[in-house]
């Protein structure tokens, strides 16, 4: 049966309830995948631009295979013994700082990032987290009070134990040095425990994917891990998005910016959409936490999701996407920039390797930005087989995170369709 | 490679913190798997009587063949539109009462108690859960505030929003139809709204398989019904372990004890062992929860999940797995009641379908629970290749939950091991 998109809507309403998220005004029913590439149930080829979860390609074959040899071997859980989990992780941290060594494996970032802030709590005695005022990391009831930009209204009042610091900004409020970032956070820290909630940890996402990749220079987050410690909490960096080569020029972001986290949490791409998580830190930070909760997740760090992850990594040596991811970056941004060049609603070209975009502005004297323009570029790009999306507090930055075999000539049409689209459509007086 | 159990054992402690639950005195390091049988690193072959993950049998075809087939298609998220996801909740949903029609997908029981807890909240504007003190029902944060018998010393806190009653027990304390719990509940009712919490939500297993499946009559959750209702309070049942035909008189369990509850719980064996956890609850409450939170699932609800939890039903359906739990259940409880007339520590010989057992006792006058002759029990038929466990308050009831396509030959098999175990493990004086 095919259900026309109206009718889809109208079952997910009924279905799966109000209120949930899709893409674009026009949303894409999607049948197929295959690396770079989409198609729509009319048959329609859609390049993505988007997709991080896929991360070494949608149905990658490598990790198919992976999935279907271990699934029709076995799939059970970690109370038996089973070696796949073992040699995963001892790949997996083989590619961290030795203090990274021990990992939990859950079945979603949310999950990990829900074990990250009990660690900090186990390890430090204290409660109190800070974030960015425009960050995401997951959903369950004590990590979705992390997300500023949609604050829940339910939570069991865990609300109490977060406070925020704006998110860095490169284009508006330059900070080159992390100083700037380093001080606000200090004096959060100092509130927190003023009032006797106790600084527990910063949760980041190294790279700052969400709040819109500002362009920092490596090493700086070296002053805020410094503030960090000599308060006494974690840094907890989520590379659920930064992570696996995604900037093109390290394995892990963290690296990039000049620090060695506390606590690691994985997500996303672990697995190339199968469902794994993971959180990964020395072993009396995880043993604090294992021994103050005698955790177990059924499905984390099954044998089948371990294949998958294994496999990712190993697509991802064998065939350089990390070398890749940086080649096609550069050319990318250079390409950007030329668009800059052309056209003034650009106002700042940013991103490292497969994670880049370009901010949308309504003036680059004021830097206002241009989030009604930039949803109608999205949109169009989207009409005509290029899927990609905005991020950042104003939705008005370009977000390109495409699977990580994107190449040249992908970006090229990406780069050429985006031309095509900024002609036509020029900014509303 | 392959490791001995000594190497796996340290590699585990090193790779993945101390602290980490295994089965039995010498853990069983499993490779292989076949329907409800399990093989060793040594080609010795085990009898799963325990796993209700691969609810229609380890490696089921029909499931592997699904997940093969999504995976190598397509695997991406619920912001495209796809309509896996509304034939499987069509398809589940007419499984139900009417008044459960909307699901929320997630990838495991831990996060659908998550969102259920917080419905629980939106909908009432309390906060206060109730529950039994011998339960379990997930991982994170929030819900492992649920575990009297692992309770966190981490958690933010949120252990004050807790409340519990003694779990059934029809063996000790007979309350043959729910009045007594329903009392004890009423009274817990009142001391949260007293204190100021208020109360939002009793959760529990309609079949109470932690507390160790208690012998009610179906019905039995009528009167706790009417208390939970009367105070404004919701009903979640958390059907992770009880639901998809386990007790094999009906699908349900909250069916067979009487009852609709307002929000329903899935998970471990949804997917066969693929992630995949839900929540269903009528349109309103899955509304209030969604308004109160814009809830997205990466990997919630993906094609793939979706795939294999489809295979499930239609193996549950094609292969009357529902009258197969009956009859095999059946005739494995006259087997163990059989026993009991030769073996005097088995006290009690209880439950329904695929889940039943025995309470081992040291006196069948003082009911006193055999703890550490259950264990031995345990350990001795696992070394003869027969997998089970034990649970309860006291870990003195065996647990047995195999795979759906448990046979009446594998039921013998069972039975006549464990009647050589008995013979052969005499109760120590």
């Amino acid at each position: 049966m095919t259900r026309t998109n109206a009718e889809i809507l109208a079952d997910r309403s009924r279905l799966l309830g109000p209120n949930i998220p899709t893409f674009y005004e026009d949303p894409v029913h999607i049948v197929k995948g295959d690396g770079v590439w989409l198609w729509d149930a009319d048959g329609r080829r859609y390049l993505d631009c988007y997709n991080n979860v896929p991360h070494v390609g949608h149905c990658n074959p490598r990790v198919v295979e992976a999935i279907c040899r271990q699934a029709s071997t076995l799939n059970t859980h970690t109370r038996y013994l089973h070696e796949g989990i073992l040699t995963y992780v001892d790949r997996l941290t083989a590619t961290l700082d030795p203090s990274l060594g021990t990992a939990i494996l859950t079945c979603t970032g949310s999950e990990a990032n829900d074990i990250a802030l009990r660690m900090a709590e186990a390890v430090t005695g204290k409660r109190g987290i800070i974030a960015t005022d425009a960050t995401y990391h997951g959903n369950t009831s004590l990590v979705s009070q992390l997300s500023q930009s949609n604050v829940p209204t339910v939570g069991f009042g865990l609300g109490q134990y977060f406070r925020f610091v704006p998110a860095p900004d490169s284009y508006r409020s330059p900070d080159p040095n992390g100083a700037l970032f380093a001080e606000t956070l200090a004096a959060q820290i100092d509130a927190l425990e003023k009032d006797g909630t106790g600084f527990a940890a910063l949760v980041v996402c190294p790279y700052f994917l969400n709040e819109g990749f500002p362009d920092h220079p490596d090493g700086w987050l070296r002053p805020v891990a410094e503030a960090v410690r000599r308060a006494g909490g974690l840094l907890i960096c989520d590379e659920v998005q930064s992570g696996f080569g995604r900037t093109g020029t390290h394995m892990w972001a963290h690296e990039k910016m000049g620090v060695v986290p506390d606590v690691l949490v994985l997500g996303k791409p672990m697995g190339n959409g199968h469902p794994i998580g993971g959180v990964v830190a020395n072993r009396e930070m995880v043993g604090a936490f294992r021994n103050g909760y005698r955790y177990f997740n059924t499905f984390g760090g099954n044998p089948v999701s371990c294949a998958a992850a294994m496999a990712v990594l190993e697509e991802i040596e064998d065939r350089n996407l990390l070398a890749n991811a940086k080649a096609v970056g550069d050319h990318a941004r250079r390409r950007l920039q030329s668009l800059a060049e052309k056209y003034d609603v650009i106002g700042d070209v940013r991103g490292s390797g497969l994670i880049f975009g370009a901010e949308m502005v309504t003036s680059r004297e004021t830097k206002s930005p241009a989030r009604a323009y930039t949803n109608r570029v999205i949109n169009a790009m989207r009409d005509r087989g290029v899927l990609h999306s905005h991020l950042g507090r104003d939705k008005n930055t370009l977000k390109i995170r495409p699977p990580m075999p994107f190449s040249i000539a992908n970006a090229d049409l990406l780069l050429d369709t985006l031309d095509e689209v900024l002609a036509e459509t020029p900014p509303q007086p």
